[in-house]
């Protein structure tokens, strides 16, 4: 117990910090904004430090991508393998609360011209946006099995519609300065997907 | 008549050919990664000239990101208003033939810190999806005027979400490395437009 105390209270060390400031930047800035001095700074930590833990901004920038992509993905599972019928947890996805002014930490890197061209940096996008969309087509099946939800459409394809609405809908909102407009997209993909269940 | 001719003949102008150089880098590179040098090189006109037509690079982004959304505007206006059914165009739309693995030139700019920061550098996106999602609402409510789509969902709403799928759609491809998610997304919309329709 006392041990336990001990390691909650040891401060964080500096590869930690490295990763949570690159994980914040990242968000906030995207790839090619980011620089290591940034990071160093934001983290208290010098450049020996990070080149100590990491080989470089790539490979930290990988390693908080992929935490970030991991953090994600387990909030998506909660809701998804949640209470309630498949109409209601794909409608809880939708409208799941978001920090959407910020845009998504994992998909606002798509449109990084550096980041997509390298597949290690690309990979934690690739594998959560694939996961995604499985783990949604699932619950679209589900719906379908248990006659919530008419059979005559692909579940692939309508839980890529639904993913693709989410980031949409944060490329919107950003683009007009305000949330509003993804919550209209969202809300256009819930009636859609109401209108399959009549 | 030899008039024409000359004028057609005539070099393009160094303040025409900036204009170009930054709707391609920006396209390509982004707000951010884009330096006024690299716009210089690409257009070759030098320091002097770029600065006798523009006051800076946001300037001149501006004056590039504006022309890039007329385009993009003309050419979504020129299937809205073509031959056929709401249904059919609205699917015509979301089936455009399209550069995904670019990314949108507009929407792409979406995710960049600074870009977004500045009301007059996000002026071109805003009123572009802004015009964009009211023009689609138009075509959706025309649809339910002719009994074509059913009456009881908000067609404001459903635009919003055809635009949002289509940027996602950009999203997802890129993060994937291949156009096909793009194509999934745009299929599943599709889907459930024509859901929307029986």
């Amino acid at each position: 117990m006392l041990y336990l105390l001990v390691c909650t209270l040891a401060p964080v060390n500096a590869r930690e910090r490295l990763v949570e400031a690159a994980q914040d930047l990242l968000w906030e800035r995207g790839y090619v904004g980011t620089s290591p001095r940034a990071i160093q700074d934001r983290a208290g930590a010098g450049q020996g430090s990070m080149y100590h833990h990491f080989t470089g901004k790539a490979d930290l920038a990988r390693t908080a991508l992929q935490r970030t992509a991991d953090r994600e993905r387990a909030g998506a599972e909660a809701l998804l393998s949640g209470d309630g019928t498949a109409l209601e947890r794909l409608t809880g996805y939708l409208r799941r609360e978001r920090q959407v002014l910020r845009g998504c930490p994992v998909g606002r890197h798509a449109q990084d011209p550096d980041l997509v061209a390298d597949p290690e940096l690309r990979a934690p996008l690739e594998t959560t946006f694939a996961w995604l969309r499985a783990r949604l087509a699932e619950v679209v099946a589900e719906g379908q099995e248990a006659g919530e939800l008419r059979a005559d459409v692909d579940p692939a394809a309508v839980a890529a519609a639904l993913v693709a609405t989410v980031q949409g809908g944060y490329v919107l909102a950003r683009a007009a300065g305000r949330p509003e407009p993804f919550e209209e997209a969202t809300e256009g993909a819930v009636a859609l997907l109401a209108a399959l269940a009549r």
